[in-house]
């Protein structure tokens, strides 16, 4: 089992911006510790990001020949596009979309999202905890369906 | 570590209504499902379901003497109730949002949330296994706090 | 065939309220008018009155077992209550909203139903009457399906 | 006692449109079942069609002189005519709003009436039996007061 | 005269919740403060706390055969509850609504109250204060109508 | 210079219609009294009314090559037709609306006109007193363009 | 009978702003021809213009004692000030809101009236004529009244 | 193969309104030159065009029995009528809406259209040239289903 | 202790306007009984009414020299002055906003202030008594910080 | 004369996805059929897709130089891209917005369109067929102008 | 070249009004800063300050005669004033609407401005510096225009 | 001290598009002349421009290390981009917002901002001066910080 983590705009600056907040760590010792967490469950892990929407499209389109599940963070996008929406819903894989912040506290247009609703679901705010839970229900999901 | 699982209106319902979508365990069995995860994880778990939205207010509001954490599925009153809401934000308990369904897909009104503001994260969509993340997450949340 | 009236906050101070408007009957000797017609339609009535929205959607869930449909006058619940139209869907019992008032001439909050879209349909406006053409829609519809 | 039962545009095709969903009965033969109903009331029912909104003001004011009530299913015009409004409201005649399908459970578009608030109620939802009840509602307003 | 004091949800928490912000007084001692001050005024007063929606309307209900007025904390319920507002309605009390901190500032959801349009007036903002000016709002209403 | 005065919906009831509100005038008292105000200014009048919106749309077509101006009371049409609309701004004629009530007092859906943007100017609330103006209005913009 | 004719801001620049929309007449010379149209009819005018909501308040106040009747062109305030609309509703003079331009044409903002809803009635869009409109209008509803 | 091409309000003043803009063709110009289009790709065409929204339900109702398909420029109509919309739903038939002008730069309110989403698709701004595409459509969906 | 007493536009009618509703005391008088009151309390009354919002700002700005606390009445400017709010929130002395009526169960526009949310709290519908109340609350919270 | 035809995200996926639906046709399958009915018009045709939004706009600006006309199917970028408008709007060539699915019976927010405002106009729901009619537009467009 | 300077209501407070945000300077300090910058840009500058809307109409209009732009902060009337708008409009010299703060950031009712759609520009959130960027705007703009 | 000139989509076609509006210059020329403002300033520039959403984000993402601050004219994606918003809020350099044009007189979705919110301020409406006005912003507010 092969699972896909893309990561949206500006996530790649995580551990040297705001690191009172979002910690130290830097996307790639997030990756590490995801591929570690990954190889306890016996699975495979690739990871992306990509500031550019067109990008992530690119990603999820080729994700379809060879991984078995998504776990996407869109940031940004999650609340500007609809491509992404469509690129999800047209390879059919079961995707998690998840949230390092609990979005519904924060600005209002930043609850809504374009993506939810052609994903399995939704986790939010629990750090990058969220990214764990994300994989473990994609798990989940695959193997009881 | 002791953790209250809330079920709100209508749940006592589950594995006698619509069990093509919601499967045939019923309430009390999935809580036996619960209660085995979390001793597997070396917790205890409190389970409590009603339809009155104030006997949930009184319940949350008793928990702050006795619990670590809490997992709610407020389920209707999850679009209606600014008492649940004040009642969480009032204990201070780390509390986990959670949904059997993917709330984003369905009616307009499911989309908002009273209560997620004032909890850690929001979990949606990943029916039953839904609660095991919750319980995960609230676990992660206060070994790290 | 049995069906059970439910009567939502306030509708217990039927008679005693403002009489030159609705009227000097109470409650009670509104439900025993309506038991006399149902009598004379040879069908059995259980009423059911109770300010507490949760307890309503106990009755609702119970009377899956007990009643062959349902006439509710769900009052301030209409407007509110997500939790007793997820009870009507949830046990698929017939049934029909009824009010007493013409809900679409007053305050514009009253207009929104969440109740009705999960009933065969809604009369509205007909006084007392409404509950006996709520009554005959029931059986006309069960006795046709 | 004489009644009349305006239906508004498109009600013509009754019988011969999605008959597995509005039955076969043509609306010559659903008027003859009403007035062999009316009859066993020992009314008078007097049923008038049009496709032209102006048509249907031109009969509501009309029905002035030589009707006693009117129940009128407005169809597309529920939703769209400020004319047939105004024309209920300025003859004064009692009138009941009736739909044959559920329109809570609809499009948006079609929740909204303008006819409702100066009919004595609306009735909705009940197939064929919306006008049954519909003149059992006039009779019973037109012989309490 | 007798003047009834209601606490909607959470009020039950005071003292043991952000005390900081609420100070350090519980329910029961403002009670009593309330009790002294009521005396001083040569007035009688009886309290009330529930967190459950359905138990205060069903508390208003009974106020009209022993009170003379009321003094109303709706607290969460003042968002949402048709139901309170529908019972303050009927038993025709005089009514004023308080509540201790300024809603105006909060939350854009907390500005709207079901429960105002059918008081006398509304108190906000002033603490405890809020209860001792309602009281004497009551009063004087009473003394001089 | 002649003048067409078109009357939308419902106008033809007036002097049968609540007389205490709108008197005891018919229209066609009232058009012979416009008729000889005209006659008093030196110009012909043409009167119309209709029920239906496209005969109007058929009558100010026609207005093209026999009248100078138009003053029209479109009724409930005001709120509704984007045809009477366009065929005003097609025939180019100058045109005044008027209303025989103050539509600003009245319900929230009759202050939106799709007429008056394609007028002259509007005037509402002077009673029969509004086609006279309105009159005198068409009458100065033709002689002084 | 004395009429006040009150201007609101920027009116006092006719004659010198956008003369080739305007025309050339300042304010001074249309309240002489206003003037002398009064006098062909046998009432008195007084005039008053001022950019200060404030004042325009005071004078509508002092009207009270002096004047029969107000037509006010409230130009800017029309749209923003409650202020002088309790004024006129205070006073009880029979008032008409007049614009010189078709306020219906224009930007959004400048459809709604605070003022319109108090007055007899509004004339809007026939340039200096809808002055003299107004004027015939006050004095129709003084002597019919 | 026959297809019917429907003229809502207004069309009928082409070639005389506004010929700078509109062109100098009249309406029957125009059907003559669509006739002669149909003519070479084999199929027959019926032209209808009316003022009044019911003659067109009546005409959409008729073309049932003697029409392969439908081209539908409803004017103004579609933006406000519903009936229409219930039309062309209930009889089936394949139906194309076309519009003269590009309607998503004009009026916000000439954007929302009922019609469309009970057509094959919708086709707006190509002048005449959108009648020809509208009928080439109908003929490529009628061949290709 | 001083308190500024400032009343908003057309207050200074009371006594005068509406004498049925808002008693036959001037504005006057009832500031006679104010200060009266105020003595009763021991401290010093300073009162002020103006039309004009401008000078509402600068005697809030003066008062922040020679005053403790402000009660204002700012009636038409509560809902459209965001100056007073700004000159409210500059100047830091404790505010009170009162008004007469119970704003809650007026027009839709007299629900919003612009001023509540930089006030200590707002006290609305109690009459003459929302003054006194209204001082009394000022008191409190200066004796309190 | 050269069209240069522009595919949005997710149309490369054309063939592969959900072809029950689609048809089983790939985007060089189709882009093939499209030369060669351009061929037959004696039309050239340059074709284009792209994920990413930025480089539809690279494209467009291109086109300027060596394009007469645009084709655009801009999928999910519709409804989100002002970019791909104002560069439609800058070069000035005549271009059709075209969708393959009828837009205006799927989600609400896919029927608003940025692009349609900037473009000759826009032809939705006719499937491969719309691209046709799209390429036939242009092509008269141009060769009436 | 002369340039006007306006500031609306509270400016006045500058340097009393909370220093630590708005620094310690004056509004007369700050002027005279502002003179001496004109003065090294050799323009003269008129400075401005008034709490009273019409006052700063007067003054707009007043400019018209003797200065070549206007620098204006309109603080809170930007957002309630169409007075001030109408005024600029109509004396058609050079304005640019400037704001200390970064009004982006605060309420949502401080993002919208009546006055910026009639001035050159806006320029928004520099402190001080935001008078400085206007004149050098207004500047800029009269030498190129 | 070191300024990083970004400019989004479409600002490339500069002088080429519309120069009648524009000018002649190219953004070369453009970028020339601001070279030269900011050397006579002492400052160095760097500019970029492109049409790629996400290429502006990464050139945001790499300034945190070799810029002092950012002048940015966001363009199309103003109105539409959350992750251009995010990235200059997570790197924190002092950074304005500038547009050509008077976006308060454009479409209404060009008044609302992503970016702004985020930046030190924004100045709009002065063509290519509010680059120069924009540099000058960004130089003083670091010089006073």
């Amino acid at each position: 089992m092969k699972i896909l983590i893309i990561n949206g705009p500006n996530i790649n600056l995580l551990g040297t911006r705001e690191p009172e907040i979002y910690g130290t760590l830097t996307l790639e010792e997030i990756n590490e510790k995801l591929r570690s967490y990954a190889n306890d469950k016996g699975i495979e892990l690739e990871t992306f990001q990509s500031n550019i929407e067109g990008e992530i499209v690119d990603k999820i389109q080729q994700a379809k020949n060879n991984c078995d599940g998504i776990v996407i963070n869109p940031a940004a996008y999650t609340h500007t596009s609809v491509a992404i929406r469509d690129a999800i819903s047209a390879v059919g894989l079961p995707c998690v979309e998840i949230h390092i912040s609990n979005i519904h506290r924060r600005e209002e247009f930043r609850r809504h999202s374009f993506i939810a609703p052609v994903c399995i679901g939704q986790i939010a705010g629990f750090g990058l905890d969220s990214y764990r839970l994300g994989i473990q229900a994609v798990i989940n999901y695959i193997e009881s369906n």
